[in-house]
Order: structure tokens, then C-alpha cells, then sequence
């Protein structure tokens, strides 16, 4: 019979190796137990322990168990370290059910946090990870130095496929790099996504013509995954060079499915992932999984785009957070390209200079309210957005710019340089 | 312009109608806004709405918008009705971005949570959901009243598939109805899925021949979805009559995929549905997304056994929630066959009447630890398991049963009535 109880999952002493996968996790535990305790149940849990001694335990098989090798009670955190053999390479939903999976539920804990991840080498070997890299998706639409400036229609909803395609339209024409559907327009009664797609990519292809400039389209395809599928070769037969996303929603499996079929279909096919829903898990700070640890998964299966806060806009976002996120992404990391960080959400031309003071140039930076709220509609609101970017690059504040540029003073006395209703 | 702001989308007057979905949201907000505008945008960010007023919303438009029509201060709630045209019918993930998308992270909350979730007759009827309906799963095993017994094999990991497949062999051959796969088990170096499944199906048909009673076996195909499908194909092939996924990090979309795919090749599979990671979201009061919300989701598309809650065993769960969710799923709703509830997590032969006194016969019972850890090993537990059930059926005590069991006897010496570890 197997002697193995929670704590010997717990090895302060041990000293991890370059070939296991770590994770941060922050705990609170149940009153009747202690620290440690609760510590190794997490370990055992997630690897290869249960609640009891099992008579079908072996002395080869503890050798996968995985081991607490810090415990630091006053911030209560733990680090444990997983043998690569507890997981199949190249499978992320296994991952995710390792590391992510039941220990959440453990009644011997009250909060269970997973801080951070780190993934040793062959484990990331089988994830194909972005498809492009900042480089490239900056060179696309030829901007080198410049964030790039991008809308998303609005409202949400509502406007058929015609008139979507007419204010993705008038926003290329008028300055910016990218136009997206909202993450929950996929293929609606009112605006269907076969219709909305030839149009807007239509518009797309005369706003390049005339402008002589590269635009980029991010038509939403989520759905089950086959519909998904059926959706990317729409778009890339009607010359689109980008998908969206929901990820959190769709879910890990179908990613990588759809990366993988891009993959071989088309290898200039970019994915912007949308992280709708992750707040559910990632806002508190005491539970759930952080931001920083979505986004690994995310960029190890392969994603171009991720939205990753504004730390100013409409939703909520520490600061130091959502910085480690955008340097994350943008880092080296194996032979993984990287992805470019997406600030959406409540932006405006006014907070322009100081998305970029915090988050810097390689970014995306969109406004969906910020530039068809404009109180001249959204030609002058796509133009107030791309002279507050082009402002940035020149060194000049807003306030100059906008002696030169009436759509952004207007924008301005509408909005402010902070955000008001 | 439109002068649509979030106090817009609240209206206490409003008389929901048939063909809404309604969801009911536990908030709590930010203090420098009152109840009333945080719950507007809720209503507006999971619609049409955002932060600022649009140039390019339409009066047409505006009858998309959800509307919060009751709000509960004193208890932090709220109800929105959402028209169906803000949902594509049969895409889960697109209803996912909309009611537990975006507003999670909304600076005007400081916890938002999914109570609970209402669907309209339109909206179900492009989702399967379950193939088999309760009766059926019972009459495939030939337990009309009793409740299904079954084992995960444990240790977690580690076995090789020889060694797997024997101990599921152990497990059939002495009462139990079922065997599954563990969460974080799918195709490991030390065991290998194909190599598993071949010899664990072998292994069932054996026993079958020799017992004269069915068993089922929940291979877990977790993967990426070309993968699932030709590890569910591989269980066919070889006889099977189950795959077990992970939904939640698989996700959605993948799941209808897979749902859809059986459906099409094999109308004898059932799926059961490992929650794994549900309680990073579900498990604290006041954010996240309810469990009771989440086995909405999980029958509408369509799975046959989902992990519910025990109330008692290793993982958390209270009493009036769980018994909640296992209502709901063996209730009448709409054209959709009964899902059949799970108790599974630090159970054990003397927790037996308890579970079924709390939650009914038209469960699964699944033990791991509590069958494998049997002083006397797999064998036993399994008896154990079993006669426990069967004392139920006959009315009599564990005690009285243990009389004539000395498994029995041994399980409960080992855990007692009560867990301990």
C-alpha cells in the first residue's frame, strides 16, 4: 500500500530542472488544515495524488509526482514543479486540466490562484505559436515606428451587413490600419457573416487602391469549429489575411484547430484573439487564473493579436499587471514569434499619448465608442485617432496637433484627455 | 447622435416575453456609480451598447438592446432579458461572448457573477443536446433503480496501458458499471491512448462475456478536435460506446463540434463531461459564472454525464447549489433527453447512502481512492462499491450489509461513514 500523503508532495529543498514546467500559485487554505498541507494537496492533485493511499500505487509512478519547492506562507504562494511526463505535448486542454483543472475545487482550500506559468522548452516544441510576428504585422500595413490604430464597428450589434461595410470604409479611408467585428457580431439574422465578409472586404481592397495604403479586416469567425473553418476559407477566398477569435469562449481545443488549419491552408493568415470572458477568471486577485498566464497559452498555441488591457480604458487592469503581460509577449521565447498586444476598450483619441507612454509603440490601440462617437460620425473620428497617433511619433502634445487637425479638437472637447460619459 | 445611455437599459416595468433568454446577475459596483448604472451597463455591454454615445446608432438598433427588468438592491441582483436577435442560434460560443463576455470586466463592477440563466424555446432548438436520456444509460447497464457505480483508475497517473487496463478489468469483473479515464489522463508517454483503449475495450468485452452484465468504459479523448475525433473514431472502431471530455478546457466550440460529429457517425455514443477547472469560475459566491448556468450550457449542447457535485466528498460544493444542478438536469426541458448527474471526488463505500440520500438514484457514483485505496486493493474496493449500492436498493444499513461482506467491512474501518484521510 502506498504511503504517500500530501506532504511528501511538498520538497522545499528541491531544486527544479530545466526540463520541468513551473507554476506560481497563490493559495488561502481552510481553517482546519495548514499551509503546507494545502500545499501539497494542490501538487498531488494536480499531478498524480488523490485524497487517499491507493493500493495501486508504485515506487516508479511517484517519480512523476510533481513537488512544492517554495512555500512563502507570508505572501501565500507556492511554486511547484511538474515533471514533463504529466503532460502530452502539443495538447493544451491536458495542460490546462493539469494545472488549471480540479485543484480549484479542493475542499481544503478557500482561493486558489494561478500566478504564472513557465514552460520548459520541449514542452512548447509541438505548439506552432503566432503565425506572424510584430514585424511583419507592422510592415503589413506599413508602419514601422507608429502604433498601429484600428476601430471596432458600432453599436455591437445592429447595423446590417451594408452599413457595416460602409463604417469600416469610411474608417480606413480616414487613417486607420484595422477594422474588427465586436466580439459578439459572428453571423447574425441581421447581418449575416457571408454577406458582411465579401463586403467589408470589398470596401477593403478599394480603400487600398485608392489610399495606396495596406489595411487589415478582423471579421469574427467564432462558432463551432467546422463553421469556423467554413468561415477562415471564406475570408481567405475573398482576400482577407486575418480571423478573429473569441478564444476564451470558443476554448483551447478549437484554437489550436484552427491554427493548425491555417497552418497548412494559408500561411499569411494572422489571428486576432478577442479574451472576452476572461475576466470571469482572471479579475480577482485572490482566485481564478491571471492574464499573464492566459496569455502564455495563448501565444505558445499561436495567436497574432491578443487584446491585453489599457490600463486607462473602460475595463478594469493594474498597471504592473497588464505591463508584465505587454512585455511578455513582445519578448523572445524559444523560436516563438511574437504577438502583438491589443489595447481595446473605452479608448478615444485623447488617451492616445498616454496608451503609448505606458504600453509603448508596438501595439495595437482601438476605439470602438472613442472614434464613431465622435460628434461628426466616424470619418472625424478615425481621423481624430490616427492624427493623436501620428501626434505621438511627431513629439508634439495633442492640444498643438489639434491646431492643425479640427477632428481631433473636437474630439478632445468631447472626450478630454481622461475619459468621461 | 444617439443619447442611448447605460440608465436607458434599465426599465423595472418591463414585461419579459417568450422568446427572450433572461439571465439573473449577482454585482457589485463601483462607488463612485449607483446600482441602477452599473446594472445598465451590464444590460448595454452584453448587447448594443458601450461607453459613449454613437454616431452611428439607429432607432431600429435600439431594439436589440437587453433590458435589466427587475433590480434587487438588497441582495445585489438583477435580471436583463435579451432579445433573441443578439444571439446566433446554435453557437454557443457567440452566447458565451455576450452573457459571460466583456462585462466581467467592466470598471463600473468590482464582482459580477452568472446566476443563472433562462433559455428561450427558439434558441434551443439548433443545439442536440444529450443523445441517450437517463433511461438509457441505466438500461445499458441493466440498473433500472439502482445508481450506477463506477471507478476513475487511480493513481491519477503513472500506469502503463497493460497495467490500466487490468485494473479496469479488476474494477468491471467485481460490480462496478463503469471505468473512466482520469482528467489529466489522455495520450501519455507511460501510456499511450490507442495502446489504452484497445486493451481497456479488450479487457470489457472479457468481462462482459463473462459476467453476462454491460460495462461502460469513458476513454478521455481531450485534445485538439482533429485529434478528439480520430481518438473518438478509435473508441468506435474498437467497440466502444462512450468518450469522456474535459469541456471546459476544451471549450465550447469543440464540443459541439464533437457532439455534432457523433451524431453524424454513431448515434450509440455517449459523451461524459468532466467539469475540470469549472471551479476556477464557479466556485466563489459573488463572481464568476454559477455552476448551475455552466450544466445549462453543457446539456443545450449536448453531453450525456456531467461531474455535478457531491456535496461531501474532496471537492467543495453546497448542498442547496448541487442539488440545484442535479434537478435540472434529470428535469423535463423542452425536446432535450436528461443529462444524468455525477458524484465524484473523495467518495468511498460508506459515503454511499448519504450521496443518495441527498441526491436521488439517477446518479453516477464514481469513486477512485475510495475504490482503489481498499486495504485490500482494487478488487475489494470494488466490491465494496458495489454491495454499498446494493444495501441502499435493499433498504438495509452499511453495518447490517457489512455482515456479509467483509469488503464492505474493511472499506468502512478504513474511511468510516465519514471521509478522513
Amino acid at each position: 500500500m502506498d504511503s504517500m500523503n500530501y506532504l511528501d508532495y511538498v520538497d522545499p529543498g528541491y531544486r527544479t530542472k530545466d526540463h520541468e514546467l513551473t507554476c506560481t500559485y497563490y493559495l488561502e487554505h481552510s481553517k482546519d488544515i495548514d499551509f503546507r498541507w494545502a500545499a501539497g494537496a494542490i501538487a498531488a492533485e494536480s499531478s498524480i495524488g488523490t485524497w487517499t493511499s491507493l493500493s495501486t500505487m508504485k515506487e516508479n509512478i511517484k517519480e512523476l509526482a510533481a513537488r512544492v519547492y517554495r512555500l512563502d506562507k507570508e505572501n501565500n504562494t507556492i511554486k511547484v514543479a511538474y515533471p514533463p511526463e504529466v503532460f502530452e505535448a502539443g495538447n493544451m486542454p491536458q495542460i490546462l486540466s493539469s494545472i488549471t483543472g480540479n485543484i480549484y475545487g479542493l475542499e481544503e482550500l478557500r482561493r486558489l490562484r494561478l500566478l504564472d506559468v513557465s514552460f520548459p522548452r520541449d514542452l512548447t516544441e509541438k505548439f506552432l505559436g503566432p503565425n506572424l510576428g510584430i514585424n511583419e504585422i507592422k510592415n503589413r500595413v506599413g508602419a514601422k515606428d507608429r502604433p498601429l490604430v484600428g476601430t471596432i464597428v458600432k453599436p455591437k450589434l445592429g447595423l446590417n451587413s451594408e452599413d457595416h461595410s460602409k463604417v469600416a470604409k469610411k474608417s480606413w479611408k480616414n487613417g486607420l490600419d484595422i477594422v474588427k467585428d465586436d466580439e459578439n457580431l459572428t453571423s447574425m439574422q441581421f447581418n449575416e457573416f457571408d454577406e458582411r465578409v465579401v463586403k467589408t472586404l470589398e470596401k477593403k481592397h478599394l480603400v487600398e487602391e485608392k489610399t495606396g495604403e495596406k489595411k487589415l479586416y478582423f471579421p469574427n469567425v467564432t462558432a463551432p469549429v467546422s463553421e469556423m473553418k467554413r468561415r477562415a476559407d471564406l475570408v481567405i477566398e475573398n482576400g482577407g489575411k486575418y480571423v478573429m477569435i473569441d478564444i476564451l469562449t470558443a476554448g483551447f481545443s478549437s484554437l489550436q484547430e484552427i491554427r493548425d488549419y491555417l497552418e497548412k491552408k494559408d500561411r499569411d493568415i494572422g489571428i486576432h484573439a478577442h479574451r472576452a470572458q476572461h475576466a470571469a477568471y482572471t479579475r480577482l486577485k485572490d482566485h481564478g487564473i491571471s492574464m499573464l498566464s492566459i496569455a502564455k497559452f495563448a501565444r505558445l498555441v499561436g495567436v497574432d493579436n491578443l487584446h491585453s488591457g489599457t490600463v486607462i480604458g473602460k475595463m478594469e487592469g493594474q498597471e504592473s499587471e497588464v505591463k508584465r503581460i505587454y512585455s511578455f509577449l513582445r519578448s523572445d521565447w524559444y523560436d516563438k514569434k511574437t504577438t502583438i498586444p491589443v489595447a481595446s476598450g473605452g479608448l478615444h483619441p485623447g488617451l492616445v499619448p498616454k496608451v503609448v507612454e505606458l504600453l509603448g509603440r508596438d501595439i495595437v490601440i482601438q476605439a470602438g465608442g472613442g472614434v464613431h462617437g465622435h460628434p461628426s460620425g466616424t470619418e472625424a473620428g478615425s481621423k481624430a485617432l490616427r492624427d493623436a497617433a501620428d501626434a505621438v511619433m511627431e513629439g508634439i502634445s495633442l492640444n498643438e496637433k489639434s491646431k492643425k487637425s479640427s477632428e481631433l479638437k473636437k474630439a478632445l472637447n468631447k472626450w478630454g484627455p481622461k475619459k468621461s460619459n
